[in-house]
């Protein structure tokens, strides 16, 4: 089974953030698992915006969208300005439409049978929940399967008075049901139906 | 199986608004493949405000309660206004965000193991995309899980040019979605985890 | 000048909730500037549900819909809830939608000239947000002129570290908007204007 | 007067896309009002993702921020993906967000005594309200003042039956208001208030 982590950061390289911090925590939770974990931090990619499923070559979309294509759980990690997402979040979401009208060889779409999480961090600014609220609905819009408590946010300190990661619960929660529903979509995918 | 479909309209009595026109298609969906479907128009019960799990005795929602808590699928219709879920929509899940303390026997969330859908009718207004994004994002944190299509958005008329019911397609997707991860739920309930 | 403003507690009755505490905290603020206030716990009122202007009688509403009517500042405080505005908020939001047909004497939108801010009091939750974005827009839409910093959000601790009430900033600012938007457009109201 | 018309589109070039047809309108409406109109389709410029008032430098940024600083009124337009705005619209904001600690001379925030307006094209996604929502908060948290009807929703058809622009009414009346509030700022600029 694997895992596919995007950092959705501003920055370019893997610096100590806040989202770097959590997705440390995340990538522990799913090896610890047995989950193979791969992590893309988005800004060392050069992918262009579009709402477009054509890979004309010209960036780095195609190394990204076939780890999508090869992950069972894709886990979103995105700071938060405003209480959004972040541009690279929009951008990525923007790209992965671009197939809404594409299917498998069974006629659903692309990304059935996959699941997703998303973490939000805010840094202090205290409102990630429309970030999730957005990530979510597109999740579920672009075919993903949404387990509970599938969004996790991380408010303005993630250490706790007593020097413990306070998202920790929270994220070993979400990646928990991520795996179990990846699992389950293993062995009972959706079906076919006909109306 | 049971499905328990919850209109929020603001209006009393079973007249026919466009939203009860799309549970109606919703139900005959949902009895096509044997689930036992029921029907509580929200608004001819009285349902006091609060997030509280006080039931107190001085409203009906311990019926509604009991209904929710007997379903295996929930689906919940709203009107749209300005964009927003209605009133009556905020009012239950409001209710609902009362339990979020309580845990089943296995000491997991009350509402594991059910799956949440939505439906939101715009009738013109355009918009009902905040709507849905709110309910499908508090359903997770209540512990639903949110199958792939979750959400139908129906639009200013709900009927094409051919006549036919336009959001038809879209119900029939997310209705046979909503079957089969309660069914997988059923014979596979979410595990208790440990860390 | 009049400010009109409404809290949106999903409590009866004039208890000390944190809602309370910060309306009490922005009527000092227009009572130094010598603006009138007049505030409503919306929950002490029996008002019926519904998109409509119908005035039936048969609730409360004529006097809060007066009471908005005479006021030159509407100032709508909510609790939030998964990080949405109470049910009460949207209730008003609802039946005040109920007059978007309707004009004045100029032919212009029933609000015009009228100004909006939000308070909205997270407790905890860390996501008021969504709920200030969405009143902000109905009013907006609604006919409402928004000042600068409208919007205020008060997060889990409302007394800082000094013991000092940590939105008393913002909602001096807001305040001074308020009032200064409200006297500007007593003195300049928005022109008719016809293509 | 100087208003600024900033095209959040995906696509590099002035193509003839809906918000380049919407825009047109727009500044037709300005120019008959004797305001000057400076456009900027900002997928025709590189500028650097992050929150920062760093001017480095590197990118185009400062070009586009100088029209923003000498601007009295700005329209952001963005096309419309799952109900969100633009990822280009969300860099923008992104950006601006970086400046939220600089002020004035007098002490205000940077943007004060500036208006800001929304149109958001969903071409036939019908769900542009999300997007209108969260650019307005923006807008009113980076210290712009938004006038009554300051968002413009373009839905699936931008001529309705007659041929005619079927937006045109809602930019007349959205453009009329931002500059009657931008002219009404010139002449009575927001007063510096101190506690």
């Amino acid at each position: 089974m694997k895992a596919l982590l995007l950092n959705c950061s501003l920055e370019k390289g893997h610096k100590e953030t806040d989202t770097e911090q959590l997705l440390d925590r995340s990538a522990l939770n799913f090896q610890k698992e047995k989950v193979d974990v791969e992590r893309i931090h988005l800004r060392d990619f050069h992918i262009a915006f579009g709402v477009t499923s054509n890979l004309n070559g010209n960036d780095e979309w195609p190394f990204v969208f076939n780890k999508i294509c090869e992950a069972d759980i894709v886990l979103l990690a995105t700071p938060v300005t405003l209480g959004e997402k972040s541009s690279v979040a929009t951008l990525i979401i923007e790209r992965l439409e671009g197939y809404h009208n594409m299917k498998n060889k069974k006629g659903q779409h692309l990304f059935y049978n996959k699941v997703g999480g998303i973490i939000a961090v805010d840094g202090g600014d205290g409102g990630a929940r429309v970030a999730v609220q957005s990530i979510m609905y597109s999740f579920s819009m672009l075919g993903f399967s949404i387990p509970p408590h599938a969004g996790t946010i991380c408010g303005e300190s993630l250490l706790n008075e007593s020097g413990v990661l306070s998202a920790e619960d929270n994220i070993f929660q979400m990646t928990s049901n991520l795996i179990n529903f990846a699992e389950i979509l293993t062995f009972h995918p959706i079906p076919v139906v006909k109306e």
